[in-house]
């Protein structure tokens, strides 16, 4: 109106810039900010904000305007500085959610041994996908709500440590995230990469690896949307001055044999002793951190310095020393960091113990990690609602792998629960005839995409 | 996700209906169900409601959608019954918002001079646009607020009535408009067809016209948009069951002379006294409502129907039967509807009057009435916020018409406002050379568009 242009010179109204957006039109920066700040001070009603989202998802973002989103969603809280003397090292890695996906859980104490600091700001699970806090959280004593003062002491003193997005951190990004499942409008490209990115740039980071999902249970089901969506992080994380590359890997089966908190953590810990599966090694291309921070000059170079820090237990030591300075008892995390624990004595462990047995013989073509992950989900280890509790003592342990030949009633999987397993698990295992074998074994991770 | 699937089987989830739409998929009787009701119920979130409103304004809705959308607004609330003698007379004329349109005070009258009944709901004025009730309302002691039960009382004994819309008629409208003006959703064919159709759907009319403004002072600027969204009303309004028609008609400069609250009411009552102008006349092809409910066989008899009851006095007896009836002290009607009044003993004046003179000579090539609304709209005639008050006696009249050849000095306009008016209102008069003459002067009704 008329009046508007009297009142207003040069700002635009809430109702003006989702016009513009629903109109495909560009942001600039100055609007963008107008959005945040609006979201952050909550003075946009939130109907406007689902308008402004449901805008976004159907006409994009082009990449500048994604780096403003993320850089104002970024300053919308408190953003983490560091001391000089750690200038470059400061690193960090993310996944876009997977099924039994404990990569965090090796590689931040990995990358602590190789001298970087990780100030890990992890989530929780939803729907399927499991979460790093709630892995940890199946330790006694581990606390994830560690003040930033508290982050840089362990940081300084360990190296690494793993904690729970504060108050104070990305205001912005807490408010559209609900907003974004309410509406439909999780998968937009730009949303997402706003809300990755945003975090991890309050966290200050010289060097950032994301690990970037596609397969039937991931949020990407084809390989071309997550890379679609692995190059929009690395341009805005590079935007935004963070030395940013992604690994697109596959999520049809699960990570490693375990899926389930306590677990997972049994298996992270068994791989930090020495006893990692092979796919889970895989992630270890995550050294491609130290090439960026200059610790390394080759990607190979990176890889091996991470596994050795792994296989030679420097790794284990300092997920050890993590546990202890997040509030873990110092005799319960020498118990679960010793050889031959009783792991047991420590974590929870479920009423029930079922071994499942093969019904049929033949070759393991599949497992359907997302119907693993639905199952267990319904007996209490995911959540449907954020902020509801889970029970870290369900899980799943799989005793065959991809290709492996068995008879029928052989073992293939144990699960703990407290209420008697679904039926329906055996129906994640897929078994078939040898004629396809050499297809079901290959790396998880497929590419490496850099800036 | 697959917790979803288990617990309610074929019912989709709010953000279920809105992915739905998102992807442009069309949405089922069920589910526009749901949703309306979930917006009347309110337990649908705000935010949420926002989005499916970007989302149907992004992909808009096939007829079949827009007539269950407005069928479900329609019975959120109240829907009017009228006694079985009266099939086929309740009518009724709405207009998509113009500048100096108050057809309805001249039309409503005529229609139940003509043994029509008109329950009409009118609106108020919302930026530039006037709004029917507020005009009405500049008669001391007139009453908009009347219950159905009065509604009907007043449509036994005189006829017509004017009144506003209940808090129990179609309160998911009521939702859905104010968070239309926030989101930027306005302008939407399915949503416009369902908040104007669903409200005459509660006045449970048998036949209806519907004015479709399109020109600079218009919600659509170009006659294409106009017929499109003319199109669309007619189609759901017969998908209602309701004879339906629409007048396309041209919204640049005004209709008639006057703009404003009480300066309207006295251009309308000069019309129904037998001196209206004769771009409002033209108006009078909402005679075709007569054709519709069979009272006349043809157009051309029904509009003459309607102009003989202005022309013979036989309106304007209604109209002061109405103004009796809907509160106006019978002293007052009467002389208001006397031949030679001061309107002024009655309706308030503002404090300034001013004449505006021609600044030069020339021929009045165009009047641009959304300039002259929006200085009007500064001076207190309008509201820019809904609910806001608004000054009844701030106004203008024309003293030249389109066409009319002026010389320098020549009375040109008469303003009368609080405060000293706006020089601008000069540049609402655009003078030119005699040459095009012939192209100022059309009928402001450019086109009916019947089933």
């Amino acid at each position: 109106t008329d009046n508007h242009s009297n009142f207003q010179t040069n700002m635009l109204s809430i109702p003006d810039l989702i016009k513009k957006k629903r109109d495909g039109m560009k942001l600039s920066d100055e609007e963008i900010k107008t959005f945040i700040q609006a979201v952050t001070d909550k003075t946009i009603q939130e109907c406007q904000t689902g308008a402004m989202l449901m805008a976004i998802w159907q006409k994009g973002m082009v990449a500048k305007e994604t780096v403003t989103l993320t850089k104002e969603m970024m300053t919308s809280g408190e953003v983490m500085s560091w001391p000089d003397e750690w200038a470059g090292l400061v690193v960090d890695k993310h996944s876009t959610g997977g099924v039994g996906d404990k990569v965090s859980l090796v590689l931040a104490p990995a990358l602590a041994a190789c001298d970087c600091k990780v100030p890990m700001i992890s989530g929780r699970g939803l729907a399927h996908t499991g979460g790093t806090l709630d892995k940890l959280e199946s330790i006694p004593g581990f606390n994830i709500h560690q003040p930033i003062g508290q982050v840089q002491e362990i940081l300084a003193s360990v190296g690494c440590c793993i904690v729970g997005q504060t108050e104070m951190l990305v205001p912005a990004d807490r408010v559209l995230y609900a907003l974004r499942d309410a509406t439909s409008t999780v998968d937009s490209l730009p949303l997402i990469t706003g809300s990755i990115i945003s975090k991890k740039g309050a966290e200050s980071l010289s060097a950032l690896v994301l690990d970037v999902k596609f397969g039937r249970a991931a949020l990407y089901k084809d390989l071309n949307s997550a890379k679609e969506l692995a190059q929009s992080l690395v341009e805005v994380g590079n935007g935004l001055g963070i030395r940013t590359a992604a690994v697109l890997s596959s999520m049809d089966t699960t990570i490693g044999r375990c899926v389930g908190n306590s677990v997972e953590v049994i298996e992270s810990l068994e791989t930090l002793k020495g006893n990692g599966p092979d796919d889970l090694m895989d992630f270890m291309i995550c050294g491609e951190l130290l090439r960026m921070t200059g610790l390394v000059s080759e990607l190979p170079e990176g890889k091996k310095r991470i596994s050795d820090a792994v296989v030679s237990g420097a790794a284990l030591s300092k997920f050890q020393a993590m546990m202890e300075a997040q509030g873990v008892a110092r005799e319960t995390a020498q118990q679960l960091c010793s050889t031959h624990t009783n792991y047991y004595s420590i974590l929870r462990k479920s009423k029930h113990q079922m071994e499942l047995k093969t019904q049929d013989s033949g070759v393991v073509m599949d497992v359907d990690g997302l119907c693993l992950a639905q199952i267990l989900h319904k007996l209490g280890a995911g959540r449907s609602q954020a902020g509801a509790p889970i029970n870290h003592s369900v899980g799943a342990e799989l005793l065959v792998s991809l290709g492996q030949r068995v008879n029928k009633g052989n073992r293939s999987m144990t699960v703990t629960s407290e209420i008697p397993p679904i039926n329906r698990l055996q129906n994640c295992l897929i078994l078939g005839s040898d004629a396809n074998t050499q297809t079901c074994q290959q790396s998880l991770v497929k590419e490496i995409i850099t800036h």
